[in-house]
């Protein structure tokens, strides 16, 4: 499948990294070719990385079958508009970004909760694309490779269509996710849930001294 | 110790009650005796713990060494007032209100969030009682049964004094909690992040159909 993965960062080129490595097509989108061709990592990335290409955002969303939000949440709406509805159109586009604000410094706090989301957002911007939230619940390097931390641990999926969940919870499995450790918390607004769960995130991290850490779900 | 548990109804009743069953000296803090000895199932759980006594706010905070906050968020700042700052002065007070406010219907949204909290309100408002949010991640019975589930999961605790933590931490040791399980989140800001963990448990309490679960954090 032709995966399209819009943000070049450490999340972005992680996920690229892994669906390339299984096989996928993979584009990354950014804003601007020029300036991306400019950072370092990316240029290392791309070196070792020959069948992943960079590309625009708009050409970016033309190639991929499934669409990656990547991108920080401050910038998750503007670089979806640039990749244009037309193109995510029927698609499905799983959303892996916080609405982090850092404008006040740390910790940050979130630019958008409770009573609406940054998924919901998405959603409603985008009422034609089939919107997914997963994987905003943890370290990059986690979501690709589940199997960093012993034994069970979860990763939340939210959607307003079954069948696209059904298709993200698949490609959450080649990532190495037991289905039975994949939770669906039922439609987008669940990610209210999922993005407010950040802050005891935040507080984890500092405490655990690690970002390698996830929840399991004890019932 | 003699301990003051603010709040008649499940939860505040199921702490009394093990509470007691430790042999500590136990009063229930009502802001109306009269009507809440109207209350049926307040009114059959004194007649089974002829050892607890129901007292007045004030006269309750009086009674206890170490006070517990179990008033709905939407009544505790009122609750503690009418028990008096005098009353609460230089005393721990363990809050394990959420501020969930059900006015616009299920699921609730939180009356107070990302850049402040109910613990830090209950804090500032009470500047002279050291406050530890801890036990507002789970359900009553989990607070002081933690065994019911398997294996290990986490209980959370924060709060501005370590003496108060380490206080607060004995109790929760006397309720079954194993020390590696209770988490310090740090200060009394970190009840932001408890406090909003509350949207994803109600999801997850929609998706797992039983209230008896909680999270164990893997690293």
């Amino acid at each position: 499948m032709n995966i399209a993965i819009f943000g070049t960062g450490v999340v972005g080129r992680m996920l690229a990294s892994k669906c390339s490595e299984l096989g996928h097509g993979v584009a990354i989108g950014t804003r601007d070719i020029q300036s991306s061709h400019g950072s370092e990592d990316l240029k290392q990335f791309l070196a070792g990385h020959s069948e992943i290409s960079l590309r625009s955002f708009p050409d970016a969303a033309k190639f991929g079958e499934l669409a990656i939000n990547a991108v920080s949440g401050a910038n998750s709406i503007a670089a979806l508009k640039m990749a244009g509805a037309d193109n995510l159109r029927g698609k499905v586009l799983i959303d892996i970004s916080n609405p982090l604000d850092f404008s006040a410094g740390m910790p940050p706090t979130l630019s958008i909760c409770n009573t609406f989301s940054l998924g919901e957002e998405i959603q409603s911007t985008f009422p034609e694309t089939k919107v997914v939230k997963t994987l905003n619940t943890m370290t990059a390097a986690l979501m690709v490779y589940p199997s960093l931390l012993p034994g069970d641990h979860n990763v939340f999926i939210n959607g307003n269509e079954s069948s696209a969940k059904a298709e993200v919870v698949d490609l959450l499995q080649q990532f190495g996710w037991k289905a039975a450790n994949i939770l669906d918390l039922g439609d987008i607004s669940a990610s209210r849930g999922v993005e407010m769960y950040l802050p005891i995130w935040l507080r984890l991290y500092g405490s655990l001294e690690t970002a390698v850490f996830n929840i399991h779900v004890v019932k």
